[in-house]
């Protein structure tokens, strides 16, 4: 997995989590000025470094990004801003740009000021550890991380007048996961040139599809930020006969990003799935889906591999959405429990067995329309409790 | 706690649930025809007790509601239906009076048809047992219970025209709880003489501070019915100068019974009571404390005693009521966390202390007008995830 034309990354320890050993500090750094695009979380709560890096985008001269975790600058008034541009400008000093020209990202706990004297000792040593290779980009991704087991990337290939270009990112789960026209923390770059009014076109439909299907818990963060970086070092400018190819594989990388943070996200040991077809719009299709995915009842059935799918098409009656029972049809991993209103006799030993899989797969079919979405999310098991009991305490 | 005058109660056990000792019938009856008003689910999944209830109110005949527990009838087509009618048919035959001016409840787990042959050993029975003593009340309110662990009643008298008049209720719980204009089962009772369009004005009004107020997972059940009979067997009708004190009474019923719902949620060791105030209106304020009492990480800081508030700022922030941080504080049971946009110094091990009580009070405080909501939820536990993980199999 490794980084497009002209990008370098590193990631560090200075000592923000507990766990002095832990790296905390990511640096992404383009060789030169890239077009830069943004989204963020819709929460009217966010955080000092949404407020900084909201305000830099769209541009057409960003040099880097700087992300730290173990603290979230998020709820601290004033002075998180202020901390939040003093970190920029500490990167800028190091890179040789203007604080303008970097951006950043915070994650980790609520309410916590960030702590200067420890990243002001870490931001040389970043800047200067920043490197094209592969363990460089890992080592950023796993300076993203909180709660996270596993560092999450992904990449794609395009070959576009006659030369391989590369769209790669990176990003971090794992719990206070529920986009609303964001997500969580993540980094997406690729070597072409792009304007940025077709970056965020690009970035936007792409997040759409991917970080805005996925529920862990429906908590929309303060944080959430997704930024894409197109720094043209491959001297390729995508042309409009190219444009949906380089969307599909955008969205690619997204969706593969977005599906790692439900793979990894607290206590989960399902991988859920959400189909909504024959919707009239595939705005009511979200609608429904992303009710399914944010059900406790549903999760929590999920977690004990229990077939009890009246709590699915009770979750989808509630979502706001018109319908008849009628209308409406379920099948679990491929077996059809409801038709039209009614149970089927299905075997629900049968169901069972399959999702003890640990791959969950609902299809809820209605007769409105040709409109569908796809969500993805996990179930809620004691794990994930336990996980968040005691999170700051 | 009594039923008010003219009314009677039973509850038996007739085999619908698997342990054969514990009652799963209830009946509830009048000794002449009642006015009668409901509220019912908003979910566009309901069951056929519902639909069924739901064409006979408002009316000026209703003799008596038949609810069960164990199979909630929900999700089972046309023959649901039948089913529904045909036990308010049993029940009229019994107390000979029209199927009509007989309402019925089911509660349980979805998408399973009703055991004829075990209500129709039943329906004779519990119809012979019906009684005025507190005993007999307080089975029926046994009978309606599912994972509810004690029996919800509550009961408020006035004295209006030199008499005294009473207004009596019970409900159930436990999961699938966040009413939405209606609520889980709920019977109140009152001997005053009210006509259907004020008995339909004072239960709305009532059901809108109390069950829609309440949330133990979000899930809106296909269920959620709260029924009002008014039998006038006091020979007393409510003028206009007694309305607001007999609106009171009513609220107060309703409020003690949903918060008896909170306190006996699936799993929960904390009532949490959500206090917004200095709201433009009280549509705004309650969003936003609905939206604290459904977060899952609001709820599992709560189970861990973890004052960690930024998880209930930032699920005010993404309800959809639009604010800047600068207009919100927050304080937990006394203490101010959260000042204006800014975290105070607080002891946290303080604030931990006085949540371990079980009773945890959030004020979530706005500077935009005058306006107010409270609502209650409970926490989320493991023992939540492992009661509703394996509920049907």
């Amino acid at each position: 997995m490794h980084l497009p034309l002209g990008f370098s990354a590193a990631g560090v320890a200075c000592g923000i989590k507990s766990d002095p050993s832990k790296l905390d500090l990511a640096l992404f750094l383009s060789d030169r000025p890239a077009t830069a695009a943004g989204v963020f979380t819709q929460n009217q709560v966010v955080g000092a470094p949404v407020k900084v890096s909201r305000s830099r985008v769209p541009s057409t001269t960003v040099r880097g990004v700087v992300l730290n975790s173990g603290c979230s600058n998020a709820c601290t008034g004033q002075r998180g801003i202020d901390d939040a541009q003093w970190m920029t400008a500490a990167v800028a000093e190091q890179v040789g740009c203007q604080p303008e020209d970097i951006l950043v990202c915070s994650t980790g706990i609520i309410g916590h000021f960030l702590p200067r004297q420890k990243l002001a000792e870490g931001i040389p040593v970043v800047s200067k550890s920043v490197a094209a290779g592969d363990d460089h980009f890992l080592a950023a991704a796993r300076a993203m991380m909180t709660t996270d087991t596993v560092p999450k990337q992904a990449m794609r290939k395009l070959s576009l007048g006659g030369k391989t270009v590369t769209i790669s990112g990176a990003c971090k789960g794992a719990a206070m996961i529920a986009p609303n026209m964001a997500t969580m923390l993540a980094v997406v770059m690729t070597d072409v040139r792009i304007i940025p009014e077709t970056a965020q076109k690009l970035l936007t439909q792409a997040v759409n599809t991917s970080f805005n299907c996925i529920s862990v818990d429906q908590h929309t963060s303060t944080s959430d930020t997704v930024l894409f970086l197109a720094n043209g070092a491959t001297g390729i400018t995508i042309g409009d006969t190219a444009m949906q190819e380089f969307q599909q594989a955008l969205t690619d990388v997204c969706q593969e990003l977005s599906q790692k943070i439900i793979r990894d996200a607290e206590g989960a040991e399902h991988f859920v799935t959400v189909d909504v077809i024959g919707a009239r719009t595939s705005e009511e299709a979200y609608r429904m889906a992303k009710s399914v995915c944010d059900s406790p009842l549903v999760k929590t059935a999920v977690a004990g591999n229990d077939p009890n799918w009246g709590r699915i098409v009770s979750a989808a009656g509630y979502s706001g959405v018109k319908f008849f029972e009628e209308e409406c049809s379920l099948a679990i991993n491929g077996i059809e429990v409801y038709r039209a209103g009614a149970p089927t006799q299905f075997d629900a030993d049968a169901v069972s067995a399959a999702m003890k899989t640990g791959e969950v797969h609902f299809v809820l079919t209605f007769t409105h329309g040709k409109e569908q979405s796809r969500c993805w999310t996990c179930d809620l098991t004691a794990e994930y409790v336990r996980l968040n009991a005691d999170y700051s305490t």
